[in-house]
């Protein structure tokens, strides 16, 4: 991929406001502070860098507005709200080339029922299934390998990558991004124990993402026993995380790698769910609430509340408490000193 | 999915023991007892939600034999054993509408090698690749894009949904169901360093999975180093779970999802490991067991106990330690009063 | 599959320092010590199953230099620096025998595009994608289903099992082995918070895979934001691992099953992280660092250091931490019979 951008181009994607130092070359590339060359934009998108940035051999900066400091020669400086935004709106534009949109049209090796519907500005990859009564929006990209089931419903401009599997009936909202290896509606994991043998609970609900979801490779979204699983307008899920059957996910989620929601959880909108966390089952997480990484929830989390641990507490509990489990080797230590102050003089 | 049930086709589903009242609606709907509206029928299969069932406005309501209770007009309470067993029986008459029997034979897309051996009753879909000396059993069905090597088998009614692989030399037994992208007979994890790179050791086992075992979306089985990795009659297991190698689990167990089983480990029967956790190498888990959530296990667990915490204990004492972790703050300040007691008046 | 070894195959293979014993059938199987029965080869790997040797009945038991003891009659004891990599040597033979190397060709149900590279010696089994600009190297053998997007590369030898994803303009080196189901250059997880919505970040740098890397089934690796997300030469990955976007691990690393690796980590070489281990973001591990199971890491960890639990602490106070956790119940009593002690009498 080219990396091509004129200083225009950079002022009219980022909408400076203002500049500092001219630039002496064209940009061809992207980097960190601390790895660019001349040629290259770079950016202070977290303040922990910030001494990097005298030294950095990029040709342009993006800088926020309060930063001060005087730009080498040869070297431009632009200052932004957010350098992270203002790059990754310059990214955009990159993105448009990484991946073109593709010509519409069902590639010839794909396996489409008469009985789907396709819209006409739809691309069907290559080795793609589409099974009867399914219905593919307008400017739907189906990348190849996706298994779409009967039934099932993919929203307009959606984008599922190789391998990605909608099972029967499920429903994507429009502008959906699913990676490689999502699966949509597997069955939930319920059974009853009868005579010693584990007897399926039938799972026939379905699932239901909303516009603007992303979801990110080999996780795993399962169809409710009845009713809906549903995951909310905007909310973003990252690789390997398991929602299990009934869960409701609210909007504007962010949902880390390698989580596990167990069955009938309903988490509110803005929820925060750092990375390996576990919640049990028939839990609510309220809006706003933030479970740092590797927590294990079993109880009910109030709205805007912090936790962490496993089992989770307060976040500032769980801190201390962290630091006085630290102390344990000291703690045994002090206490065997006072019962040898206590004992009994001999 | 449309949903109908008459009365009589509901009785003589549930065998119920006595009904009261008389249900003026049919069935049109499953809910819970919350959000049921008239034409449904929901169920109490869990006594937390006891207090739903007089304000419920479900039609017609499952209930545990002993519930003592008044239906409201136009409703009808159908009692029986186990309402929740009840309603896994009528569900699975509306699993076999999502998931209509589809005819056998070979779709015109499947790559089947003229060695592999399928039964006439079996249904090989869209996309399918079946190798050399694979057998695949009467009324088998592969939903589409799965892959069986040479020589492995797949027991008679099994299902394998779209994306799984069953490498070389593997077996399934009857009626075995796996959801999309799981995977069966990858390698172990196996090497040895050598000059300071590490050398493969090959992994030239294979997989033996049972009658009647279920395995959800993207879990991973790996074959063995020697010998086999094999999964028990009736055990299921969830999503994004991983099986190492050489692991013998028994029969009916429960593994909940994202669990990590390491090489070698041997479980009984009857053993319920809840989500996320994990097994170290080399242990024996007697039969009965019980895995509380997220345990990390490295020593062998005796048949019919509980355990809980990284690294494990048995329940009870985990759940008191949990407790009297939370009450460091005040132990600490505690000791530090017996510290200021005991000192030296001056 | 057949297991044949003659006695001069296996001396041909392992070269042994001497040996001891006669054996008087046929190799026509591989099992442990205690599972042998006659006409097997056997090994002592681990010298916890060193009192099962004189007991074994396998007919050839592969041991270390300095084992001392007397086969039985019938048997011989074939002496080597280590026997588990003398086993590791026979069983590769028979891995050919397993995976036996497929013809070079592209199997007419793949879609190769006419803009693509394909070695002469590659294979491209049944039903794979690979788009314009890709690249496939010498002797490649992508098994079926395996898709490489355009502009990607795939080294000489390198073997890609089912459903491998390598998305557009990733490389991998040579010798590169891809269990079912690994997803290279997904989108990293990046979004920046603009109103009230999470906007994409978009993920157009790329992943680069080094020689002699294997990853095992369903592995996930993110594409960088910008630059490289990148796995050094000679490092193995187990299953369900998740790599995040911009992760440099370096030379000859062991990850095991289900670790997940936050954004921007940096691992040195010859680096061992435990199962289920978990990375905060932008953390750097020295070389050689040994990450116990189940750690949860978010310090920066020196080279050659050893660190457990979760938080992660250096690895033997954390062993004397849990220790003294366990001791819980009875640091409370002693502090209670302190307090009494110390009561005014009364």
């Amino acid at each position: 991929m080219k990396v091509t951008f004129t200083q225009a181009e950079i002022a009219s994607i980022v909408q400076p406001t203002r500049t500092l130092g001219s630039a002496s070359e064209p940009i061809r590339g992207i980097a960190t502070l601390g790895a660019a060359e001349p040629g290259d934009i770079s950016f202070l998108g977290n303040l922990k860098y910030k001494t990097s940035v005298p030294s950095t051999r990029a040709t342009v900066v993006l800088l926020p507005n309060d930063y001060t400091g005087t730009p080498a020669s040869g070297q431009l400086y632009v200052f932004v709200e957010n350098p992270s935004v203002a790059l990754a709106r310059l990214c955009s534009r990159l993105e448009g080339e990484l991946w073109p949109k593709p010509l519409p049209g069902i590639h010839p090796t794909a396996c489409v029922s008469p009985g789907a519907k396709v819209a006409p500005t739809a691309t069907i990859g290559p080795l793609c299934v589409v099974e009867h009564d399914a219905r593919i929006g307008e400017g739907v990209h189906l990348q190849s390998g996706v298994f779409v089931g009967h039934g099932a419903q993919v929203g307009d401009n959606s984008w599922l990558m190789h391998g990605v599997v909608v099972q029967a009936e499920c429903t994507l909202g429009r502008r959906v991004r699913l990676h490689p290896g999502v699966i949509i509606g597997a069955d939930g994991f319920g059974y009853e124990l009868v005579a010693g043998r584990h007897e399926k609970v039938p799972q026939i609900g379905t699932v239901e993402i909303g516009d603007d979801v992303e979801i990110g490779a080999n996780s795993t979204i399962d169809r409710s026993r009845f009713g809906l699983t549903s995951v909310g307008e905007g909310t973003k899920i990252d690789n390997l995380v398991q929602v299990g059957h009934n869960v409701v996910i609210g909007r504007h989620c962010m949902i880390c790698a390698q989580v596990g929601i167990a069955g009938s959880c309903t988490l509110g909108d803005y929820v925060v769910v750092g990375g390996q966390c576990g919640l049990a089952g028939h839990l609510t997480v309220g809006s706003g609430a933030m479970l740092a990484a590797r927590s294990g929830v079993k109880d009910d989390i109030p709205p805007k509340t912090s936790v962490w641990g496993s089992p989770s507490l307060p976040l500032l509990l769980e801190q201390k408490i962290i630091i006085l489990r630290n102390r344990l080797p000291e703690l045994f230590k002090r206490v065997e000193a006072l019962e040898k102050a206590s004992a009994p003089k001999g």
